[in-house]
């Protein structure tokens, strides 16, 4: 695993993920360099924070000649741990899970749904897509096999600490978390939260406010 | 519409949502007023920060009381326009567009989804939910009689900046985009971007970090 300098800022993290699909791009276009300049362009990023973001990792561009298309690439894959697969599980079989476990987006990913769960009994058992739906209670004994690293739960409110807990027994330490409110882990442990009524609560404030004061930056800060 | 002192950062006001959820379960719990401190406790924020975020809109704590948990919650409930309807609608009745549709995370929130629409005629006319799924290219007419504000984008990264044009088109002025890539939409319409991929990608890079290295902040930088 590549040394970095200092801890790197979870929004850096989140950036180095879009950088990661403009070099994709990029490669795609036939390109073998670029600048800081025009990546920037790309990306919608200025180029001194693509610069800072970067100098987490080393030393990436040359000066007059900008970044190695390939290379960057390579490194930031191989940051990421996106050179390998990731089996990724999901607890929570209702509409969004089902979704999830059917997103079209991680077919040329690394991520590999390779598990979905849930408690209750009309659900286990019925297939969705190649998977089965498994009863929950036998994730710790099932996790031996499917070695799943990623849990994402999609799973109510109430019942979303049980369920963070149960991943974290089998050894998870990166979670997804789509239920509307804070699960408490370990340290050691990262999770992400995906909260759809905060996201459109956000929209709602800039609704009809002067465009002035309306801001489209991304979530992320970016 | 209440004025601000100054613009809004956005994570400010992902965090004046945090807030809304914690003073809701005050209500329901029955407290009346609460300290900076506690409140700082029940969110997880810092009370430094909390302070800061809500002095973008007045002055609400008083000293050796604390916040007036009712007046706080009606007050942050109008500066996000959640005191009325928000009437929303989907683009994309696949997977997720779908599950969103039904999302039952919206019951009690002020957001309605008043119509989803694909382009794909295999889709056009069949239920989901108590909603008919219409042809998109109706979306312009039929939008005169919705009167939606807010957009979810919920369709493949090359239909996306096309529907949002659409969406911008019809008058739309707060896009929730979950096609995992950029959209540019002219100022004075706001996008708030969930993109799975991406968030599974920060996840990929804690795995197997020494847990020293590793953080559970939220995906807004909290």
């Amino acid at each position: 695993m590549p040394e970095t300098h200092g801890k790197v800022p979870e929004p850096t993290l989140s950036r180095l993920s879009l950088y990661l699909r403009c070099l994709r791009r990029l490669v795609k276009d036939g390109l073998r360099t670029i600048s800081s300049a025009e990546m920037a362009q790309r990306c919608g990023i200025a180029a001194v924070q693509i610069r800072k973001d970067l100098s987490y990792f080393g030393e990436f561009g040359r000066p007059g000649i900008g970044y190695d298309v390939h290379h960057l690439l390579a490194r930031l894959t191989e940051i990421m741990n996106l050179d390998r697969q990731q089996r990724v599980i999901i607890i929570g079989a209702g509409n969004l899970g089902s979704a999830l476990a059917g997103y079209s987006g991680f077919v040329l990913s690394p991520f590999r749904i390779v598990g979905i769960f849930d408690n209750n009994y009309s659900k286990i058992g019925r297939q969705l897509w190649d998977l089965d739906i498994v009863d929950v209670n036998e994730l710790p004994e099932l996790n031996k096999e499917l070695k799943a690293n990623i849990g994402i739960l999609a799973v109510p409110a109430d019942a979303a600490q049980e369920a963070a807990d149960l991943l974290v027994r089998v050894g998870i330490r990166a979670i997804l978390n789509f239920a509307p409110c804070m699960i408490e882990v370990p340290s050691g442990v990262s999770v992400r939260n995906v909260d759809l009524s905060r996201e459109l609560e956000v929209l709602s404030y800039h609704i009809d406010r002067v465009p002035g004061a309306a801001s489209d930056l991304p979530s992320d800060g970016e």
